[in-house]
């Protein structure tokens, strides 16, 4: 594998106790940077839709299959006037756009920035780099970079700094500190050993590093099956335990390039709020991207 | 029971199959009107913080009585470099800021606009006037209302419209139609038959009907007990079924208010973005106000 | 619907607050006669084995659309040297050998003996005519009347005292009160509109009444679909609720049929044991036949 | 800690495939030796009882603090004459009498007979030494050893094979292969740091590999704090993974010693019969001793 000393790493740069990573980065210039491409309110979720398969199956419900990262069962509510229900969520799910937490990803036994596993994370819940960080909300501006602008990524294409580089140029675009990095590869997000997904390179992770990425929302993200066995997924075992980079797997970004497309603007306040609960790995959440 | 003809209603207004009730009201001009109080980018969230309590107690979790809306169970990952969980989420609960969809209440067996109960709701989820319609999420201008700008209105206070119009003179602004009406009573909201809440009278709700409320967001709501047991709450009873204006239930608001006093500025972007579920009868959210 | 006073019923003749229902026949007389039939200590198991579906999909979990009375979520132990699980139950399901208790049923707004829903079931638990009766377990005289001994019944047989009684006597053997009937039809339990079950008719429940049934195994029961649209269910909308009988629904008697023909002993010590969890409204059961 | 050559074990005995341990005692002799102590078929529960918590709270459900192996959710049956509920459970919670799998104990990297952990248990569910070994029930001779004939058991009391070998003199007994040993130290099943559980000692756990234990029931096991930290739990650490032998965690049997010295009779028929459930690290049960 790869030594931890060559890739690239923040633990440290914000201190031990540090549960922000990334999100740092999002300075109040950064955040009035998003604020100002506020213009008419028109907000599009970069969410794909859950339709929650009902918890139990038998003579009083559907007897399904469906798989969903959501399971819902309607209460009885004893005559009340109301209805109501509960849901399962699976956090980490492949038809879920969700957001993981810092603590999701384990690096040597450790998870950002260094802190020892077994006091991170317990039975009970995630003691740091929960989605505690994200429960106040997330605003800053987001920039998406279409590189499916002429059609899908070609089956295991390693995305590289000059995909992004050439995207910002076609675009006229450049991607600012604190910016949180929409990246669009025109896939939908499956696994099928034979179809190869496109992905993040380990030269992207640095890219964003050094651009200074707070977020990362993609189509897709870490390719299936990984590009070098050694560094299996760049996003999720690099950029996430060592940058401390948030990451939304899972979303869907074909509305969102096409108003991109047809207003000639790239860029756009993302806000992200899932549920305010603290102490998970991660979270559903329904990012939108507000011009 | 007052009768339903003297109670102001939508039934039929947006056609018999509208799922969207009041959020109707949201035109580009209501929410442009949002994105013109859009500034810095600061965004304060309206949602109280949960902490989730472990779904099981034994021998691997500590033996917990606390109550959570949120109840997680972390995943056995067999070895991977990952951690996950999974929550298990009340949807109405008193200790979660929630959004209620307008199938959560019935009026005569049916919910809005008129539809039969048993074709609506089902034992495998809502069929119509679910979550489903704020999926996408919903963006427009919010104004605070602050009744409690010195300090908690008093013990079993019939919130009037006499009390919102003195509010907007106060602070200088005026509710349009489409707006988001957040309103601050300066109270925790915890059921205590010795201290009667205070809450929205029937006439406040008739002024939210002729005033074009989109959405109802308030640390306090329907009264307990209520004022009058016919019409027992005039939010979850009236202005839900038959206006069919979404509720968002047990905001947190003091951060909110604190930062309109201070800026002296009342209106804001508001975003409600929960996780994009379809069929459910409420869904946890995290409203943003947007600066 | 047939009048309830022409349908055969306890309720009252064990007082109004009884819960036992038919399990009051199981006398001391009763219980020896199954003692007696005890020589081997061989014992069948009269339920179907059920295999869990993960509660959770995804990358942690096989994604799989199995459908199951029980899913299954292993927990994460957080170092100990020791594994660890918890289950969801539904407890009425087709794919599930289980118990319904006396509250499961209802009779005109009712449950047995007579005693109204909502102060019986409530949104936390079922009050009356729950699981609890069952406890402690059940020991009784099993008698298998095996209604397939030459094959499966026909498509849509209603069952009559007549078949019981032939098979009684091509056993030889009698049913007694305070006995478990068993039946089987050489039937697996599943609805299928184009080949309609067999089940008991409503004779065969007068029958049953008459004889002193205490408690009902079947591998079907009522037939899908009904015989009588005015009494859908002799079962489940007669016996159980007006004579108090709890029934094993989804019983598994191939090899209980396989033993009792190959010694030609129809009569068995039968224990049901469930869980010993009160307030539900069935439970998941393993009976034992033991000879 | 105690070299694993010094300790008893099983591994090998039955094979490297084996999934019965000391189940595979339970020869048609035990088994007959037990069916020979059935007289009046009375049958005592070994089993506490569990009394759910309700899975939800909040308006709809009772706000409950209670801790519960078990949790109980209502099931909406939208109009259908019928209650239904569902139920998560615990597998392993020490307010829950409960069959440990030889698949819950690990001992170094590996679970009885040798197989490697990560091949046995994965994050769906347990492939081998699961409950599948226990599916079709259990039945043998059971042998209550009272050790609390006189009183509860010392504060910290390590069980010896003198306590056994006193309780078989004083009651006229002798424990058998493939017998179920119940052990009764006349305690509940409490973890006080300040009352040290008495327990059972490595020297008892020899004794019952010696005498040919098929499974051990009781009201305490595992002494909390361990007598020897090297080796913490002789019943979990070395009678479960090293012999193979299941444990019934936490039974009642204040009744059943009732029964036992009023009758002069320590020996019944034993059955253990959970829900036919695969796959599992453990399951609630009710054993019978059937007299």
């Amino acid at each position: 594998m790869a030594d931890k000393q060559e890739l690239p790493s923040n633990w440290g740069r914000w201190g031990a106790d540090d549960e922000l990573g990334t999100l740092n980065l999002i300075t109040e210039e950064a955040r009035a940077r998003g604020a100002a491409e506020v213009r008419t309110g028109r907000a599009v979720s970069l969410a794909r839709p859950i339709r929650p398969a009902p918890l139990v199956s038998g003579p009083f419900a559907p007897t399904t299959g469906d798989i969903s990262p959501v399971q819902q069962l309607m209460q009885y509510t004893g005559g009340a006037p109301a209805t109501a229900d509960m849901i399962l969520v699976t956090n980490h799910h492949v038809h879920s756009t969700h957001l993981d937490a810092l603590g999701h990803q384990i690096r040597d036994g450790r998870i950002y920035p260094g802190r020892p596993l077994e006091e991170s994370v317990t039975p009970a819940g995630v003691r740091h780099g929960s989605t505690t960080a994200f429960a106040a909300g997330i605003a800053t501006r987001g920039v998406l970079l279409d590189l499916a602008f002429d059609g899908p990524l070609p089956t295991g294409h390693p995305i590289t700094p000059e995909d992004f580089e050439a995207a910002e140029a076609r675009q006229g675009i450049q991607l600012e500190s604190g910016d949180a990095l929409v990246v669009r590869c025109g896939w939908a997000y499956t696994i099928d050993p034979e179809r190869p997904m496109p992905g993040i390179g380990l030269d992207a992770v640095r890219w964003m590093h050094r651009r200074g990425v707070s977020l990362y929302a993609g189509d897709l993200g870490d390719a299936h099956p990984p590009f070098d066995p050694a560094v299996p997924g760049p996003l999720h075992r690099v950029a996430l335990p060592l940058l401390g980079m948030p990451l939304i797997d899972v979303a869907e970004l074909e509305e969102l390039a096409a108003v991109c497309a047809e207003s000639h603007r790239y860029a756009f306040l993302l806000t992200v709020a899932p549920p305010r609960i603290h102490g998970l790995t991660g979270v559903p959440v329904n990012p939108l991207a507000i011009f």
